[in-house]
């Protein structure tokens, strides 16, 4: 039987994100930001396989050093971010991409606010 | 055996996005354009699990509608974007995100230039 988007999300989603964001369409500034370090602020959206999260980082805050088995693919949207994977680091701008894969450590510093967009495989269960 | 974030991405990567792409670190500007439609670019990133598209429309341009497994996740940068997921059609502005499940036939059409980002899980071989 051929489900439509709207059914699919529901099966995808469940009740809690279904609930909070309600549709196949989704405006970020509807979703409750989450503080995940000192001045970091995410918004997630959950899909069956993977988590994208909008990142606001204020100007001179740090993601501390961390890994996570999920491989991530970070965009920077705006701002100067100056990103460590592994042992290489590099300031990234609007229009750079990082690829950090599955359990290799990674921290992040905001030489200015940045706006970034996070995407993540598989989907972040610690932060539904 | 602990593997540098670089080896990870060669692994994963393989020999032909290794490349392309050199390193962990990526500028799209560096990504040869792919024309997928008519008046829509789009610049594409691989990881092992996801495809990372940042796409260009121009005004007026259309994706024709399709679907694949693939689930999707569309977010406008910039620009006015109508989109239509299944029997749910609505535009699109920067900061708005849709999700398509996989299946799910889907179409759009640029009421502006635009630029967004489309997530894919699992890889898209088509476009490697």
């Amino acid at each position: 039987m051929l489900r439509t988007a709207r059914q699919c999300l529901e099966v995808a989603a469940g009740p809690r994100l279904e609930k909070r964001i309600g549709m196949t369409f989704i405006d970020y500034s509807d979703i409750t930001p989450r503080e995940i370090a000192p001045g970091v602020s995410a918004r997630f959206v959950h899909t069956p396989g993977m988590t994208i999260a909008r990142v606001e980082i204020q100007r001179d805050a740090r993601v501390p050093s961390h890994s996570h088995p999920h491989e991530q693919v970070t965009t920077v949207l705006s701002g100067e971010l100056e990103l460590t994977v592994g042992a290489d680091t590099r300031v990234l701008r609007a229009g750079m991409v990082a690829f950090i894969p599955g359990a290799v450590v990674h921290s992040a510093h905001a030489r200015s606010a940045c706006e970034v967009l996070d995407v993540f495989h598989p989907v972040r269960e610690d932060y539904r």
